[in-house]
């Protein structure tokens, strides 16, 4: 059986990743990466592969089976989902919750027109998360679905502490808080506040000169950010902060603690414990890449969420190997 | 929109868990409970339901759309399962693991000469445990699965015990051990014998007279129950077993510990904590009856597996709605 054939289009983290990930599925081959720079600028790993500007990609018509776009939700994603659903299967992993039924709909257009097959906002959330929170509420309708995120590391908040004045860099970490999390396995469906739920913790190098207790007090009282958690800030060196904040680890867990038509409690919990966000994300959107290509060849059209994606099509195993091993 | 119109068949605890959920779901109703006793001698919940031989059945054609089948797997879901589907969508909860292929063969083959929907093997292990040992294994290649389970009331182990001589009552549960489950989630991916990965625990009350040493020793060496595990053995009271271990507790874990492309470790981890492993079976039993239905008005027939459902067809909301609120 001949191999699914992947076009990756940006070669940030994600892109990496997706590259790392073909390469231990044995079913796809890496034909091309897609990019906005100046292709002999970027380095990639897998041999015999080309790095091609992203409006050569046009030509791979025919020649790349599903494209994984890699770029950002704010600006890439919106643009791009629908322009290269006119040649190819898509996947990607447009995360601003809000938007998803709007960016549903143009993906949705363009891939039934052009008969493709387009899966939005695939990755653990939304995506595998998201998956949990519909399977609780579907099995247990009577009860509290929890989504609690960390330990991990949240770019967005990183990015708001280094830019105060003074700051030369700075990581922060979303924790979830062990009393809520234990509260709610137990099945005492509390009702949690944001402080209740997450805490954050900065670790910040300062620039020389700058004044420590003023900068512990504006990450501290910044809106939206930090205000309404529960704050630690640490001041380190910074090679401290290279040697011990270098990843990106990530994860959360999904809990649905219900009760069944008798009054029995029963709890779901679905967790992640990440080493690398971006890794995961991108070995997710592989898989998903698959199930565009088995979909496809099933003469589905359109755009589609992970709700509609049955799992036996995210493995290279056959239906009835998977009843077999796996059932 | 007209409800969706489910059938039971036999009225033990799946049953009577199913009548419960049934009345958690307002998008479906109860229409009959089918039996091979004598109708007059069950009892049910539901007011204006009646209980029907299940000879009767066959003349609810064209007025129950799915009948969920609530008897065992040894004898009465083999023959069952493909009696129904010549007139009903059909879910069950067969979980003779060995003989799913040949039992998919036969349920696919009466489900599609009748153009019926008929899922299989529907419930947690098989079911939803199955289904993260797939996402697990798809999302990260390279890696190991464990299955571990409990703590739980084993009705097989507990059946076990209570044939013993001299044994009045017992119940048995099993236990997984807390070290290797730890080791699991630190990434470590042991490898485990069965007695590293789970414990038993009986619960025994004695015949008046029996010798209480040679049953202990009796259960602990029982081969393929308790001789392969670290088993304990605790006598009771006969009113002190029924106070305290008169549920039916059940759960576990399914971890999928891997690695991504570039080496780092990724662990996805899905866990049950039931009160009442009958009635947690029945809630995903109803949730399933809906994607059946679901699935049929798309013009689908025969035999499908948890694997072959997107989750979107468990849920009684629309597509856009899904897309909105959970994802």
């Amino acid at each position: 059986m001949r191999k699914i054939r992947i076009g990756i289009v940006g070669y940030g983290n994600l892109g990496r990743g997706v590259e790392a990930a073909i390469s231990q599925n044995p079913d796809m081959e890496l034909v091309g990466v897609f990019t906005r720079r100046e292709p002999s600028s970027i380095h990639i790993h897998t041999e015999g592969v080309t790095v091609f500007h992203v409006n050569e990609a046009v030509n791979f018509k025919g020649e790349i089976d599903v494209m994984i776009l890699c770029g950002g939700s704010a600006t890439d994603l919106p643009e791009q989902v629908p322009y290269f659903a006119q040649w190819f299967h898509t996947i990607d992993s447009f995360d601003t919750h809000a938007k998803i039924p709007e960016f549903f709909d143009v993906v949705d257009q363009a891939a039934q027109e052009n008969g493709r097959v387009s899966i939005i906002s695939v990755g653990w959330d939304p995506g595998l998360f998201s998956l949990n929170r519909l399977l609780g509420e579907s099995v247990l309708p009577a009860g509290s679905t929890y989504t609690f995120w960390g330990d991990g590391l949240s770019q967005g908040h990183s990015d708001a502490v280094r830019r105060i004045n003074g700051v030369k860099h700075a990581v922060q970490y979303t924790l979830p808080v062990k009393e809520a999390v234990e509260r709610v396995r137990n099945g005492e469906n509390p009702e949690l506040s944001t402080r209740e739920k997450h805490a954050r913790e900065c670790w910040v190098v300062l620039e020389d000169g700058a004044d420590q207790t003023a900068i512990e007090t504006e990450i501290k009282e910044m809106p939206n950010y930090f205000a309404e958690y529960d704050t630690t800030v640490h001041f380190i060196s910074e090679e401290e902060l290279k040697q011990q904040h270098a990843g990106m680890p990530h994860g959360g867990f999904v809990i649905r603690s219900g009760e069944s038509g008798d009054g029995d409690k029963q709890i779901l919990e679905f967790s992640l414990k990440l080493e690398s966000n971006p890794m995961f994300t991108s070995s997710v959107l592989v898989a998903y890449a698959r199930a565009a290509y088995k979909l496809a060849g099933m003469g589905v059209k359109g755009a589609k969420t992970v709700f509609d994606i049955p799992f036996g099509l995210l493995s290279p195993k056959s239906p009835a190997e998977l009843r077999k091993e796996l059932l």
